[in-house]
């Protein structure tokens, strides 16, 4: 059976200069500007985000925004939510390539008996991320959960 | 006959907050933090960057400084780079992802003999972009060449 269901199509702009040695500038609509480098193992400049920090960081962050869309459908009653992120970049088939990036969320729900419910998001919204679908490393989640203090 | 040559391994580490609806901030080291939100198309606030935007934005940067690091190696005279991308995100395989990723350099060199290197040195950089390298995403690129007015 043929599948009706339309999809959207997202369009995602910006713009990078470059202003000196190994450094840029990227700007995007009436966003803010944000300042770049390549890092400093690469000869660049040290206490400014680089573009491996963006893309790691963008595999966390899309995750937690996918996390909370469906958290809202839910309803869970959500306290907080943290979490870090390493990305590995390593020699692999030929090329340097990100092979693994670990995501550890540490989440705060508002009650014990919703943990078992905020498990079961996660674990959704960590298959159904989009950029961790359109990336070839390997995306590992190790969450923790806990119950807001009185 | 063993490759014996000797890769480094890279980590990347940042941490992300929940701050609000579907905002959030953040912050690696010593870096600048940087505030983001899902996109308006997905409810979230307009004028802030997304996590769409930095996987996007992260594709034009890193072809950007592997381009420079080629040009300082081969002694480019460049005189300026800009660069526009734009990022496709549609359904595909069953799930949601970048499909396309189409970058639009705009490459100023001090003479006109030296198109033909930097043409090389794009063509190499884009091959050898490690993050390019890390996505699904087929990376289009159409460059311009030009020589800096007198």
């Amino acid at each position: 059976m043929e599948n009706t269901k339309s999809y959207k199509v997202f369009r995602f702009e910006s713009d990078v200069t470059w202003t000196k040695e190994k450094e840029c500038t990227v700007c995007a609509a009436d966003k803010p500007e944000i300042q770049l480098s390549s890092p400093p193992e690469f000869k660049g400049r040290a206490g400014v985000w680089t573009p491996e920090d963006m893309f790691v960081a963008s595999v966390n962050v899309c995750t937690l925004m996918t996390f909370l869309a469906y958290a809202k459908h839910k309803g869970l009653g959500l306290a907080g939510y943290e979490s870090s992120v390493e990305g590995v970049l390593e020699y692999s088939n030929g090329k340097y390539r990100f092979t693994e990036i670990t995501i550890h969320p540490h989440i705060t729900v508002k009650s014990q008996d919703e943990i078992e419910l905020a498990r079961k998001i996660l674990h959704d919204a960590h298959g159904n991320c989009l950029i961790s679908n359109s990336i070839v490393a390997q995306v590992k989640v190790f969450p923790d959960f806990r119950v807001v203090a009185e």
